[in-house]
């Protein structure tokens, strides 16, 4: 798995999670984690979530910071499982600098105010995650928190989180690897 | 996904990780962690992990919590997944009474001693984890902490766990059943 | 798997079977059987059965009882042969009341004339299954018979045969969960 | 997939549910529906299903006939229902020819009294299905009725089966291959 | 597996790689392979290859013998490794007439001159292949060659390829239906 | 995927086609093609080969230089679909050496006479392929060539068939991940 920071402006509408997004828009080619930051403005027609759909959840932000995962031949069920960790070591990150959140799921949390917003989905040839962080808490749609409330640099806290990840996952893979299988 | 704490000492030799050991020993039919206290010795003839295999590594102690999770259906990278979102509650529940331990994959250290084992496998028709936590340090091949170290009663933890892990894999599995799709 | 009847009129063009279909328009969440009645009339866009496609076949019917079956992380083959048990148990229902259809594959017959169509196809997220019984013969284009014919109330019928269906479908998903591997 | 009876007395004691039974020892290649008529008695160490294993259920008769599927490249929740398929053709020709049972999930039963015994399990190549029907009561743990009760030919049943199974089969793999994917 | 070779022209815009292609317009069910020559131009809409989109690769020749595979039931990366398979008979086909040409992947050269273009792709009912070999070297964006050029007759060289193919899959999938599983 | 010759002499008996054959022997974590010569003779007890076992065919050299290919997280259709690749390539090679072999799927032969054996099958957990080609002519039960007949060294064949399998199934790998699903 690579990843890459891209350090341009671009913003999220929900388009960007489409197969080979990475590929064609970065030339990354499999594997991968990217991140950057932009807008947050993901409308009806590219919404994954059904349960955001059937709640006309708005998913908005004036500025996230954006990570896209894409996994070749896996799952959605891995991929959802995979998108539990990066929250995850999203949470673990904060903790190491002081701050407390609760991850309930794929969110976080902090004295109930949200922080991200999250969903993995598949088509016919990758599974992909897309984690939004808020950078600052302007256009949200709830209560929010955000990066710049906790004094934290986005890109440093992305290349930060985007090497754990790598990291894990390159981990994981090696597990599948090197297990005998289960006895009768 | 059911789980369940078994209140009499079971020791484990690693023969304990067979697909169907809930519902052969414990009545549990379908997805389960179950729980309980005893031996860890593990024998060449049942090690899984072939990198404790090749290394000759001992995988002992005297007294452990084990803890054996079994999903059907679902494949070998899920479950190593599955586990690391499994050590990382642990972990989290370990960081919330104040201890910072250091996760790095499937294990857990706090100051280089190493608190616990885990692997994950899958025969045919099912996916397996055994994760073990010392409960105390005696006959224990290399440095290690323990949970009577840090003041722990092991079912109370074992409970919590369990609780948390039971409630993550329910909202994954129903996460990976309302999304739509990827756009083309 | 939940299952549900909904009393008002529902009109199926097709456009029905797509992935979320209960949870979006049904807020019913996870593996689901719903039906309800209204007309019948799939246009060409939306013609799932390339069959039907390619003979110009008209799946039309001024008034159906309409099965929308919703599995997830489940192949095609596996929907295709559930929906296969889903029709016997129809055949089954209708022979206990006294009348002796027949079953060819997914449709039904009595003396040549035809009761249902049916169709399963799957997304990259589900697989899901249409079935449709004439409730009137009006509007068809082909021979058919209907539950009218047979004095059967429509929502009687659904009730009884969403209960067996689900009730069969958790007894499979039971019976996966309860093997040992085949023996080497 | 191809059928065959088997005109020579096979006894069943499990060890036949292994990997390419038909092929090894009726040199039928590929997907396949054996049957052949003999004694029931399946050991300990054959017993497939752990529920008999847990309930120390026998698996016993002195005479029945069975039937062995194998399918390659589908999951045990294909060969599950399938079994289901193959326990329902069987109650609807026992129906056909007047009589009445009841089918509980892959049991079937006259007056409470059980005719069959099934199990479906997999291995890393291949899935596989036994079923067994009584040919007499003689043996049988539980009260049983068997074919000679109701004056049914095995080999004439077996056949018959068969062909309804096989056509089936084929129809369900063709069906898989004539549908478009699910709309987005 | 079936085969056949379409005697009338078909231009290939790129439309045509998309699930039951054969069964819509030939009429032929299952896995198959097809042959037809015609004029090479896909549209950036139906570039399945990223690669070649973000390369703004134009894919054209003038006349092009093609071949459309479609498998059910399996798999993108067995998809990709039966195309590879393709083209290496295609490549021992011309080595049989005494033309040396390299095999690259997925494209044959002749002295740095292409011979052929190819992709696989998947959707959620199949898996296809396109193979495109120049007839003629008009209209093409690199240096090519043809079977013109080497005096081979398209249809004849059609045919023979696709038996060969057809053979060898029919083999394959033999060869996965009679193996035992690996010792543990 | 990595290869390596192993230069010291291994026998193969057939044991070999174990899960994680080369990481507990060589100590080569994940996929990998592993070369080295000895004899070989494959007792009936790992015969893997349902046809040798049935024909009481014998697997014999008194030299063989073998290859043993493990792939994990793919299935057995991807499995020997790649094991005909990888013997194409033997054959490319000695193409290019002069010597025009015949392909039969996954044998070579020159003249009638043998050149090698070779399966594919798999466990839970992983994928395996033994190609076995023949050094001396010694110790074979049927009409056979070898290496030694045609002048070649066995570690160069070797580390050449290797290096384009590896360099082959890397591309295989990429390919999956640059394409965009088919259009519906």
């Amino acid at each position: 798995m690579q990843h890459q920071y891209i350090d341009r402006t671009i913003d999220y509408d929900g388009s960007q999670l489409k197969a080979l997004y990475s590929y064609v828009n970065h030339r990354i080619h499999g594997d991968s984690i990217v991140s950057f930051s932009g807008l947050c403005d993901v409308t009806l027609e590219h919404m994954v979530d059904a349960e955001d759909f059937v709640e006309s959840a708005k998913i908005k932000s004036d500025k996230m910071l954006h990570f896209i995962v894409e996994i070749f031949s896996h799952n959605l069920m891995t991929a959802v499982t995979l998108q539990r960790l990066l929250v995850s070591h999203a949470h673990q990150i904060l903790a190491e600098k002081g701050h407390r959140f609760e991850r309930d799921g794929d969110d976080l949390y902090l004295n109930k105010k949200k922080l991200s917003v999250s969903i993995a989905s598949c088509s016919a040839v990758s599974a992909m995650i897309h984690l939004g962080i808020n950078i600052e808490n302007a256009g949200t749609p709830v209560p929010t928190c955000a990066l710049s409330d906790l004094g934290i640099v986005p890109k440093e806290f992305a290349l930060e989180l985007m090497q754990r990840f790598c990291s894990e996952y390159k981990s994981i893979v090696g597990a599948t690897q090197k297990v005998r299988p289960l006895d009768y």
